[in-house]
């Protein structure tokens, strides 16, 4: 594993032409022990998000993400054992209601999460809003408490991929962000990391998301599969929209809390049908039933209390208060300010800047600008309708939880300027866009 | 001036948009200051290898370039003054001869040189071949060596264009050297930064230089131009065959002896008639002759001595020994071991690699790989015949002049393996493809 000189490999995707497998692998793990410098690096970077990725360097870039750290995988557990990420939205909280309904199910749910970044929140610090919930799980006791309870949640560490974490600052740095390749392989290389029988990925599309178009999320979702069958691995690829915040909670506590309620089947809606089509879609294929079959299962799981209990089980393994899910409200901390936010205006809302709701709740103190930044957990926003709905003038339409008065004003007034009404009445929006899969590539 | 995120700036080239003079006024000079950090500029200069630039960027970049630092001004010179700049080659000594040749033909001319580097040598290092010279000359002592002698080369110095040496080293480092605009910004920072009457510029295409093709060096002279028009200065840029070495000497010492013998009217040949052209090229506008005439009293300073003459007060001036001028193998360091190179076949000469035997002379000792190497000042490579000559077997083509004798050995057995011999006649190849100038920029 000699490389003469790195800067050819820059050389060459500069030029428009074709890494080699051995060549990426060098520069991508060079890079991540420190060996290639930041600034040749960056120079690699925007050469490939101007140039693109072909498939096989895709493919060589995430594998030496991949073996640039630890992998992990679970031998003793004898359910079939999935994994599940979404790319980042607002109000997202598919993964705290999925991953108690999958166990529940009989599926097995080992997942590495990380920390919210800009306007989208992050499961670990949702749940850790949960008074004595725990995060920092070594692989044998994540192994211990999913043959235990069927699932655990863990903040990703140090030694899995250090190469991804490494280039995502750099990209973040250096403006080249947005590559749609680039994001494939880190994404998958997280994934792909922690072995699974079947990865789920949900790559969000519109305001609210990284991605904007269907296009671009399509092409991102057609990456990831195209990664997963490099890998001979599972994969299956929603693209959900996020045009709007998926439920109707934008901050940790608050969106527990209504996790809580979706899974008690006290709450109906987006989040807790989009938790259930992805129980469904991981149980068809890793229980050998029917696809209705499943979506039934996942529905009576809610109904009979034992997806519920999959959680208060998971919470009580992780240190958390198992009371939080009987009394969410009364045991998750809470914001001394609440204050409601009235329409001023009157019609049907056509329009949601999902983003800058997502930015409104961080600026309360819910989100972090900064990697590293203090978080406060009972922040937020509430907001109640979805695209489509009609809006009277002097409507309460949610609700802003405060530290202070003056930053309820000012993120209450953010929501109601971030709405687009129309006096014609608007069409609902789509939950999923689409699917790709390992078994059908191209998607639907 | 104030910048919100550099990043920003970055992401407009990246997308293919315009850099504002303003947003790229504080880039560039912030980089040149150490506010910039590299991995960013190395992302930026890799966007703008790969989308270009506009001429208004170009001016903008440039100009910032040249505010970086200190600019040079001769105010009590009553000759016009010219400067003289090539960007590099093999056997290129044409600066040694036109410095000279210009003084006594009335022009003034006061020229910042650099070191070679890879397979170009550089001016300096083959003047202070000369014993006893020195080229780190103040501004104020360059303007009195031009008034009493009417030239003066001296050592660039970190003052000028501070934002240039940050931004080549960079860019060498981040695989953007090749970039066309990239390369004019700083080839005619350097030369903007000096205030001279007229700028010539030699740039160099073939085998030896570092544009390849006719339409590349066109280009690169076509944005020296235009740059030199921005700033409201005169610019005349040769585009000039580097398919060969232009001389027949590649070393240092080689090189000013062939330098000298060229000004004493001794040898004829490509590197003596180039010097001429560019001397012609500087007078006839700067003198107000016509271009005939200007030819002729190049050719006149030649044959009566004045021009080498003009080349003894300098080199006395900088503290060189004068009577190189007299006998310039006699005074200049000799290599202990000679050897021809014997032409193992016969043909008509049709190919040299001049990059290979650059290279050569360079691995005897007479080049630097990297910045701040050593060099040997006697060592090198004299290669004769020309594209078109014919050779025999068993010909003397030239000789290498090294420390050892495993050295010449290795040196000679390159050059014949750089040659390409034909059982065709072959044409000799033009001396000079073309001119631009900001009189006629789009070049002839």
């Amino acid at each position: 594993m000699t490389l003469t000189d790195p800067r050819s490999v820059v050389e060459v995707k500069r030029d428009g032409g074709v890494v080699s497998d051995e060549d990426m692998r060098d520069f991508v793990i060079g890079f991540g022990r420190g060996d290639i410098p930041d600034y040749l690096a960056a120079s690699f970077l925007m050469a490939c998000y101007l140039r693109g990725l072909s498939s096989a360097e895709l493919l060589s870039m995430t594998r030496a993400m991949v073996d640039s750290g630890e992998t992990l995988s679970f031998s003793g557990i004898d359910r079939p054992v999935v994994d599940k990420h979404s790319t980042g939205g607002v109000s997202d909280s598919v993964t705290l209601v999925f991953v108690p309904l999958a166990a529940a199910m009989g599926l097995a749910v080992a997942k590495l999460s990380g920390r919210g970044l800009g306007h989208t929140g992050g499961t670990l610090d949702k749940l850790e809003a949960i008074p004595g919930l725990r995060t920092d799980i070594s692989p044998g006791a994540m192994e211990r408490q999913v043959r235990r309870v069927g699932c655990v949640v863990a903040a990703q560490t140090d030694t899995i991929v250090p190469a991804d974490r490494a280039m995502y600052a750099l990209r973040d740095a250096s403006a080249t962000v947005g590559s749609i390749p680039l994001i494939a392989a880190s994404v998958m290389s997280k994934k792909l990391a922690v072995l699974s029988d079947l990865v789920l990925l949900d790559v969000k599309v519109g305001s609210g998301a990284f991605m904007k178009t269907p296009e671009s999320a399509g092409e991102l979702a057609a990456h990831c599969v195209e990664l997963a069958a490099g890998y001979e691995r599972q994969a299956r690829v929603a693209v959900s929209d996020m045009s709007q915040p998926l439920g109707e909670s934008i901050g940790n506590a608050l969106d527990v809390a209504e996790a809580v309620e979706v899974l008690r089947g006290e709450r109906a809606g987006r989040l807790g049908d989009l938790a259930v089509i992805f129980a469904a879609e991981a149980a068809a294929p890793m229980l050998g039933i029917d696809r209705a079959e499943a979506g039934e299962r996942a529905e009576r799981a809610i109904g009979d209390g034992s997806a519920a209990e999959a959680l208060r089980a998971m919470v009580e393994a992780q240190g958390g208060d198992p009371r939080v899910v009987d009394d969410p409200r009364g045991v998750l901390p809470k914001a001394p300010v609440r204050r409601f936010i009235i329409s001023d205006r009157a019609g049907f809302l056509e329009r949601v800047d999902a983003e800058e709701l997502g930015r409104a709740s961080a600026a309360l103190g819910a989100g972090r600008r900064r990697k590293g930044d203090p978080i406060d957990p009972a922040v937020g926003i509430v907001f109640d309708p979805k695209v489509g709905h009609r809006i009277e003038k002097g409507q309460q339409v949610g609700q802003v939880h405060a530290r202070r008065e003056d930053d309820a004003d000012r993120a209450a007034a953010r929501v109601l300027s971030a709405l687009g009404l129309s006096d014609e009445p608007v069409e609902e929006l789509p939950l999923v866009h689409g699917w790709h899969s390992t078994d059908d590539p191209a998607g639907t």
